[in-house]
């Protein structure tokens, strides 16, 4: 260990996700410190988070231990840790338990969802951002089934078997996707007292497209595929409650009660809580998804050596609307902070501000089909899906684990099989809590079959 | 669906695991209606969870849906459920929703840990039988690292990287070769402020050597090969007391204290609670750890149409010894099971007794070694290794599974990398836990290195 590095400026980075690795990697043949800080010890690949929580693949595939990318980044440390409090004066980051002074700091925390006001939905309605949503996603969906299996009542089980989606972005559309191919394909052997094919899934969007980023032709085709898998889309429909047993919808046609007893949320970001803390240490106002505004070099108010980057921030681009939370603008916010912050270190003062470069923009609609948007391109079917698999297979930052996803596509799309569909976390939780809610009704195995 | 399977003969197998399994595999031509019974719905391979403890394996590697295993066989079906009580004269499986009538009651609950009347040690030092379990042991070691690399009090330091094993069985050796080989190879590179290599790892045991199921020979050259790999073995000692902080050791040098965080627990069985419900039942008793007393048909006491196989049945060898708890016995008692009732059902009167069939054992202690036992033939080290990789290998269920774990033991032998280690389960408890425990340490990344 050299003595004379605690003289070299030190950079923070709070969040190893896509903006924060991206910054720490860039910064790999500085002459400066860096300390990486993340509350989970794997930086999470989240664009393949759902397949995880339908059972395609299993949760290392997709998280990377962030001291394993970073072993033989001298310069570089992880920490594992959470963030309580950032002194921008004093220039440190508060732990529960200790803190850590910066020259520089660059906030990558991220975003999470948002139930517009109404976080009790939550219990009933998971989200999908972590690896233990996915998990606990999983167990809903496959306990349903189960569920189902044993429910004699005709009611009941219409109830168990139906899944809806709120949200129809990108998130929402791949979990509808995947969630069809298990009732039609996976589970089509499996039972002996239910037919998985009856299960109904439910998109529930409320603007007028579902993928609404794309442009509406691209939509449109996009939603005829979705819809030849048996998938429902409900647009202009907004969800108004949400208990263990229905869901109230408020669409074009009034109010409509759907018994359902696995609601998943797709909708709505809310950036991390941090956004909020250094926007008011640093005198600016966060918007009203949480995130942080930014300058043009991504630093925040008069704190030229605080950065905020990725979904936390509100960087708004050449027509002034803020840039999406998508994988490639935190990467590359990521890499300008860096730049930027060693142009700062070696005395070379650049005034050069960010600018997102759009390579594209692509979403899978399941099995055989994606929508991709490149430049004034537009793809929409296999090509794109192919298109999809590869780039995202690629991303993959571990070669094992690209090996690994790999593997479970190509016999996934052989077999139909998902090669991680077990129910783990607690013994049949989902299951009991449904059961709970209905009336004791026999084990069907007994009933005459 | 036919109407007349109402008719046939209902089996019912309580537990998916090796025994129930092959139990309903056997069945599987047979003119009965099978059920079988489990609170996960997945068969789970027991011999190679370690490996998901140490993060060398995904839990889905080595858990199959029962559903699938089984989904191509008519006569049986598969119910999700947990057994409340059973009522052997109705001749019924109770749950707490239902209930299930049978023919022929097959159970093969397994068995749990035993801690020897100090179940509150359990919080301190898990066991090693479910997913859970071994997600949560690869929480705690992979946690104990991080909390060291915070550390600076030197001696709350030692006591992070301090691992002890209590039970110098097959599971505790197993766990100590891998948890060695993180230490001395996986981390190696990891950490800034603590060396990998500085963890001590302590097998407990009780008896005078560990494996000591094989004979004397060749558990010396075990230990002599599990020393090697820099792992302290303590025979002739029993723990006393297990706490967050410490275990007390009582030895033939008297009781000593070490401090320590992670506390591994693989010693002691315990049967399923089941096996004392069907012992009063049948009015048998169960010996003391809680298996049942079978016929050697393997039924219990005078009914003859309830059997109890694997972990939960003691049943005597030749010599009158207990038959251990493998899964090749398991297996065996299963399929003997089937065969018998397929024989009662058609009218065959068979009064051959279960005989097991020896055909070796092993265990493994590390990369490039294992002991194995076949007849007299006795192995230890490379060899023994490669028959272990291929024999478990080979028992995998599912051809996908098969090549994900093929593949991860080829690239971890390659590059000593463990493609599942990383923390989940809600954030970092047990390195909040354990930094609850060490007085407040300013965070490491800040003092002078």
């Amino acid at each position: 260990m050299q003595t004379s590095s605690t003289q070299k400026p030190h950079v923070v980075i709070i969040g190893g996700g896509f903006g924060g690795l991206a910054a720490a990697r860039q910064l790999r043949r500085a002459n400066l410190r860096v300390t990486l800080v993340d509350r989970n010890n794997y930086h999470l690949f989240q664009p393949l988070l759902y397949q995880v929580a339908t059972g395609g693949l299993s949760p290392s595939n997709i998280a990377s231990p962030l001291r394993y990318i970073l072993r033989k980044q001298a310069n570089c440390e992880v920490l594992l840790a959470e963030v309580v409090d950032i002194d921008v004066d004093r220039q440190s980051v508060l732990f529960s338990d200790g803190q850590l002074d910066y020259d520089f700091l660059i906030t990558a925390a991220g975003a999470t969802h948002s139930y517009f006001g109404r976080d009790e939905w939550e219990s009933n309605a998971p989200g999908l951002k972590t690896i233990e949503q996915a998990l606990d996603i999983r167990r809903r969906i496959y306990s349903a089934f189960e569920a189902a299996e044993r429910q004699s009542n005709p009611e009941l089980r219409k109830a168990l078997l139906t899944f809806v989606i709120v949200g129809g972005g990108p998130t929402g559309v791949e979990l509808s996707g995947a969630l069809a191919e298990i009732a039609r394909h996976t589970l089509k052997h499996d039972f002996r007292h239910i037919n998985p094919e009856d299960a109904r899934i439910i998109i529930v969007e409320a603007a007028e497209h579902v993928l609404a980023h794309y442009p509406p032709d691209l939509c449109e085709r996009a939603a005829e595929k979705i819809r030849s898998r048996g998938i429902e889309i409900l647009t202009h429909t907004k969800v108004t409650e949400v208990t263990d047993e229905h869901v109230k919808l408020s669409g074009t046609d009034g109010e409509t009660l759907l018994a359902t007893h696995t609601v998943l949320w797709a909708a709505g970001v809310q950036a991390n809580s941090l956004g909020k803390t250094i926007a008011g240490k640093c005198g600016v106002e966060v918007d009203r998804a949480g995130r942080v505004p930014v300058t043009q070099q991504l630093s925040v108010g008069s704190y030229e050596n605080v950065f905020v980057i990725g979904d936390l921030a509100n960087c708004p681009d050449a027509s002034g609307k803020p840039l999406p939370g998508l994988a490639p603008v935190a990467i590359q916010q990521g890499e300008y902070v860096a730049r930027l912050i060693e142009d700062k270190v070696s005395g070379r003062l650049s005034k050069k501000p960010f600018e997102y470069k759009d390579r594209g923009t692509m979403a899978t609609i399941g099995r055989s089909a994606a929508v991709a948007l490149v430049g004034t391109k537009k793809f929409c079917g296999f090509f794109a899906w192919t298109l999809w698999l590869a780039i995202h297979l690629f991303q993959i930052l571990l070669f094992e684990n690209r090996m690994l996803i790999l593997i479970q596509w190509i016999w996934g799309y052989l077999t139909y099989h998902r090669s991680s569909r077990i129910i783990t976390g607690g013994h049949q939780p989902a299951l009991t809590k449904q059961s709970g809610t209905v009336p004791k009704a026999p084990v069907t195995a007994n009933s005459p079959s």
